[in-house]
């Protein structure tokens, strides 16, 4: 008998209250009442989303809905540039890369953001750009990108720009329409509390002008369909009624807790949380470290991926070691999104000191812990 | 107070044991716990499709299934043939010609199956046909379409084929191997007993040699990353949690049943709607009625969504009409897939017979309810 909890970056925490709407009886989806429930999670996701424009909601996991922020908005031949900084952000040049697009991949050093001077001259080098695509929390090194400052750039060039906000979303800061970000990409199972199986994207005027004209052969991620039944209080196919009515659930709470306050209370989390690490000689990972996630290195010596197994196997508790060949033994990251509170980081805390301790790591038990309860509650 | 049945074809009921599953506290994917639940509803899938080929699942609605099994095996340019008679078989056509992929269409009467004769001349006349598109159960009609017969043509042609499963599966014969079926589609919500959120799709070794060469632009779709991830109880991408652990608990349900006998359990119920329904003067739509859902003229001078209608409102019954202009006031549609059972078939009909009759149409009540029973327990 073991309690499980779960401190991964995605799939997060579902909270019971959401986990109950899962399980309701089925409805059908083509009545008042499900029309109702699409509005209403559709403007409760504007305001997460911090958009005035509509957000989609896709049956797909978020990487659908970032083949659709490609497929719907650059068209065979047309040119834009990538800003890369670990394994997310390079999906987006894989994806341009199966569908034909010329991609000027601008690369930064993992753990950092890119950096808008050289974003700038490098749509000044090039023009004819269609887009940007980005992201606002690169979940492989916690890292967040300074979207804010980029999106400055790419309004002075007049060239869109696209955000994979997968694990940043309701976290991580994000002014969709104040910045002028003009697509942002999401999933259900990170700070919406759900489980996987539903993607967002929000879109512009311009990104929705770029949609209704775009040539791609699509046809389930078609941006074009799916506004049209948008307007409608409609999906262009079956939608996932189960993870919709959830979403409604999940999306009524955030409300309630406030979007702005919950990013500043994130915010201080990821601080305490950093914090907390240090107290027991821990090191940030990330240059620009994300309020979604952190990633810590891991002591000399150690191996990431044994840390996480005995978190696991001895106490239930699921957090993530890195991605990718050069990180996955390097690195551990501990999400705090969605659903995850202070107490849960706080035992989390409390069972990484003790697996280091038996690791062999010269640990005074107890530091972190009382670094962390300091800043939440000193 | 009102209680609600779903008799809709699709989304179907889902059982409660389902429901509970579907809220159990969220797990990470990269697990052994999840592979095996992967593993597991992996090979139910199997059974139920009746193939001992991969049958991979995927975050999606059904027609992500239908994009995919166009765009993994037709390469732009090349030729299909899809056979029409109603909503559904037709989406395949929307999809290929999105695609650019030439389309022979053999069009059939609504309500009638596609000839294999005409086929066998059209795949004579037509040399370079790389696949052909059809459907086991077309929805919108109620109709069976002689999937054995067809599957014999292509076969003698050295053509691929397709089906669209997604209503039907389950409860209307389809013997994919033995048949020589090379993909088979279906959905999770009717005869699968879940949600709507996932789609299954079915290889022969044929198709999935096609699905390794195509040369389609596909990302999210892309069934050769599918089937790599297939074969390590993977995904390519994170997938739909919740409604894979619902599955797991549903395939073991249908596979206690037995899939035989569902076949013939499903056979019998769905004659003795159509029995039940001549009984008070219905007549059958469909020339080839479907084991999964049964279409009715509705009487002279009423209007099907008027029956619909009040058959939900007053007493929180869902049935449906039928699609499309032509149909949609002409005929209505009763679903026997999945969790429907006998019972609930007779509650349907026992209100069906009150609403018909307050809308002035001469009935004896007890009619229908009485000749059902009959077929099922006489």
């Amino acid at each position: 008998m073991k309690r499980r909890y779960l401190l991964t970056p995605g799939p997060s925490q579902v909270p019971s209250f959401v986990r109950e709407a899962l399980g309701r009886e089925m409805m059908h989806h083509r009545t008042e009442e499900f029309r109702e429930i699409l509005k209403v999670s559709g403007e409760g996701l504007k305001e997460i989303f911090c958009t005035k424009n509509p957000v989609l909601t896709l049956a797909s996991s978020g990487t659908g809905a970032m083949e659709a922020a490609v497929t719907n908005l650059v068209n065979k031949g047309e040119k834009i540039i990538v800003l890369r900084g670990g394994k997310f952000s390079e999906r987006w040049a894989e994806i341009a890369k199966a569908w034909g697009i010329e991609t000027i991949n601008m690369d930064v050093v993992w753990g950092t953001s890119p950096d808008p001077v050289e974003l700038d001259k490098l749509l000044t080098a090039n023009k004819g750009v269609k887009a940007v695509y980005t992201t606002l929390c690169e979940t492989s090194t916690a890292t967040v990108f300074d979207i804010k400052s980029l999106a400055q750039v790419t309004k002075k060039h007049n060239v869109m720009i696209a955000v994979d906000a997968i694990s940043g979303l309701g976290q991580d800061l994000l002014l969709t329409d104040e910045w002028g970000v003009d697509v942002v990409v999401s999933g259900s199972q990170k700070g919406l509390m759900l489980p996987p199986g539903l993607a967002f994207i929000s879109l512009s005027e311009k990104a929705q002008a770029a949609a209704m004209t775009a040539n791609q052969p699509t046809f389930y991620f078609s941006l074009k369909k799916a506004l049209k039944n948008y307007e409608k209080n409609d999906t262009a196919f079956t939608p996932a009624v189960s993870l919709i009515v959830g979403l409604k659930d999940a999306v009524n709470a955030i409300k309630e807790d406030g979007v702005a306050a919950r990013f500043v209370r994130f915010a201080k989390m990821a601080y305490a949380v950093r914090e907390a690490g240090k107290a027991i000689g821990l090191t940030v990972y990330s240059k620009r470290p994300s309020d979604s996630v952190t990633a810590f290195h891991v002591p000399e010596g150690m191996k990431a991926k044994e840390i996480v197994k005995k978190m696991r196997k001895e106490y239930g508790l699921s957090i993530a070691a890195g991605q990718g060949e050069e990180l996955e033994e390097k690195i551990i990251r501990i999400a705090h999104m969605g659903w995850v509170n202070e107490q849960d980081l706080i035992m989390c805390f409390s069972l990484l000191e003790k697996v280091l301790k038996d690791m062999g790591y010269k640990i005074k038990i107890g530091a972190s812990v009382a670094r962390f309860q300091e800043v939440i509650y000193g």
